[in-house]
């Protein structure tokens, strides 16, 4: 898979809906359908991937994440959950095991949200979190709707067949990288996750007028990136948080019209805000709407909000399956809360679920330098095979 | 040619070596060819149009300005100095007078700069202040060369002859608008442009290190935005000009990845300087390169020279032609330094050289509002065509 969009450095650029995308989902359905799994698409592009169980009417026990990533990604962010999912699949036909229920592999459309904003797209909208006219709108850089990029790759999966949207399943499972430093500072092998913190996005539009970089007076320019830039110097002193435990990202800012001797005349920027108590991350994204609204520097300042993910809190019955099968192989573990935000929010909101962390070297992520070692990937589809197989008959 | 390009908002887009820019080039190209002018076009595509005088072998009197524009720019930058001079050959034409030397009208190749920067490209090249190779391998956002782009253009105008680079003419006369309020708040008609200010342009890279928005915490970041803006509001609040005559301007502003989730690895921004004292502006510019450089918020930060262009004093004897012209047309003039640069500064090195201003409404330019009355721009071409004639045999 790391070679599908592969960076040159190490890491790979495979963004939703794109052809390294669907390539991705191709190679996939080729190794499921060697296995005989059946695959279907939901009209918002999940991809899910069933292996039968005795007992067809039952519910299924599902694991899943992303094959899309940041425009410079790592090899691992959600590739990872896919493929250890695939591994537990294939093991139990290795070994020939029928299970009560079938199992369900599921590859969510749009987690990482870089081309497409917001991020956990597939998943809000197969939860009825995100309505899916709304999804199916949404524009790239250059224009181009979801509806259209995804109408697109189907058309090169015709193997699939289709399905409604709804995902409710027995239990759903995720194995993901940590993404961050705390496995690897406590020498663990295994994250055992509670829950994920909370997530805001809010999309904020500064206006100010073009002007002539040569002839206008500065006390005469609306120059919209001073305002901007004023802007978030303000935000984040007003918010800092002594005990660092507030994140506040502004990852994609937009200048327009982006010429050097023309005085920007709007800058367009999306604020990303997260926090494990949901009452702290209201509270601060409410001040930031305060300060995104009104005049900043002579120019129109207006905000948006895209996302407003509360933290979630994983199933106490499941979490506490992941536990003890880490403690039978004797991994050492350590609970958590998920910086990061992921497709499991949406699947704990009609699903018992937990998810299974593995170590990031140096808690290096979006970034191409990503990397996990060999063993601890291992150990994680180990734990991910034995807690869907335990919850299988124990979960009611 | 406002039709060319049209953004929908009165302005135009049709920056260098566009289809658009193609397609003005062809309309332009047409009208010389009905009225029998000679066309040509040299290695950095700057575009010759010659209406041929009693003695061959004499140098032309010339005149021009460019077709490209700003991304949403105006009706009137550049495009009023190519149509001023096209009507002052086609008035000659149509009054049946035979000058003793050849006129040449010059449309520059990219003297905005916004597709590829720097400014005043074309006539950079072609007086020898930049090599030729260098244009040639300057990249678009998307990768493609100056080189490949007017390989593309040129195939589309067949009908030139090419001539080398180098183009020293008997006087050179440009007309433009004044991209500035001055004109208007003097309530003149005509503006004598004696010289103009200073630009330098810097390109700055700010290098921190990507990280998940999610996990890592914010002591713990390498932002290259955050350091960015730092390091702008630094540089704006160290170099403040309380006479308001310095110009500082950061147009061009590009984030890396450009994802939401994602902390900036890097970003790349212009900065566009202009003064007319050259001591003061080399000053400023060797103070804007040491705050570039070392460290700034955790982040590497470097700076390169793009552009180093000193201010520019016009040739005293055209430039007072111009004025009898305006005296004997009675029209209301005034002596002013141009804010904006042009190709002029670059003829002005080797060949006799003025501009001649129009107003330019509320001194808005660099935008889609961009406006100059009928009588104004009537006004200005008067004066072009009487300047040209007056210095065909006066100037030695």
């Amino acid at each position: 898979m790391a070679e599908i969009g592969a960076t040159g450095n190490g890491g790979v650029n495979r963004q939703a809906l794109t052809p390294e995308d669907t390539r991705g989902r191709q190679v996939l359905l080729e190794w499921a359908a060697k296995r005989g799994y059946t695959a279907a698409i939901d009209p918002i592009g999940n991809l899910f991937i069933r292996r039968p169980g005795a007992h067809p009417e039952l519910s299924p026990v599902m694991t899943g994440s992303h094959l899309d990533s940041q425009p410079t990604g790592g090899r691992f962010d959600g590739v990872y959950g896919v493929l250890a999912g695939f591994e537990v699949l294939e093991t139990l036909d290795d070994y020939a095991v029928v299970t009560e229920r079938p199992m369900e592999l599921v590859v969510w459309m749009n987690e990482e949200g870089s081309r497409f904003p917001p991020p956990t797209m597939g998943s809000a909208v197969a939860s009825g979190a995100m309505p899916l006219e709304r999804a199916l709108a949404t524009l790239d850089r250059n224009g181009v709707t979801i509806g259209d990029a995804l109408a697109v790759q189907i058309e090169q999966l015709p193997q699939l067949q289709r399905r409604p949207l709804g995902t409710k399943g027995h239990v759903y499972i995720e194995a993901h990288i940590e993404q961050g430093p705390l496995l690897e500072a406590e020498n663990c092998d295994i994250g055992i996750v509670k829950g994920i913190q909370g997530l805001h996005a809010y999309q904020v539009e500064v206006t100010g007028a073009e002007a002539h970089a040569g002839t206008t007076p500065m006390r005469h320019r609306k120059d919209a990136l001073v305002a901007a830039t004023t802007l978030i110097a303000r935000i984040r002193s007003e918010i800092a948080d002594p005990e660092d435990i507030l994140r506040f990202t502004v990852g994609r800012f937009e200048v327009a019209p982006g010429a050097s001797s023309t005085v920007p005349g709007k800058v367009t920027f999306i604020i990303d805000l997260r926090h494990p108590d949901p009452d702290h991350l209201l509270r601060t994204g409410e001040r930031i709407l305060q300060f995104c609204s009104g005049e900043v520097e002579h120019c129109a300042v207006s905000a948006k909000i895209l996302l407003q993910s509360t933290p979630v809190i994983f199933n106490d019955q499941v979490v506490a399956m992941v536990r003890e099968a880490a403690e039978r192989r004797q991994f050492k573990h350590m609970s958590m809360i998920s910086g990061a935000t992921h497709d499991a929010k949406y699947m704990a909101e009609h699903t018992p679920t937990a998810m299974i962390f593995v170590p990031s070297e140096k808690g290096i992520s979006h970034n191409e330098a990503e990397n996990t070692r060999d063993e601890d990937l291992a150990a994680g589809t180990q734990i991910l095979c034995d807690a869907m197989l335990a919850v299988m008959s124990a979960m009611e």
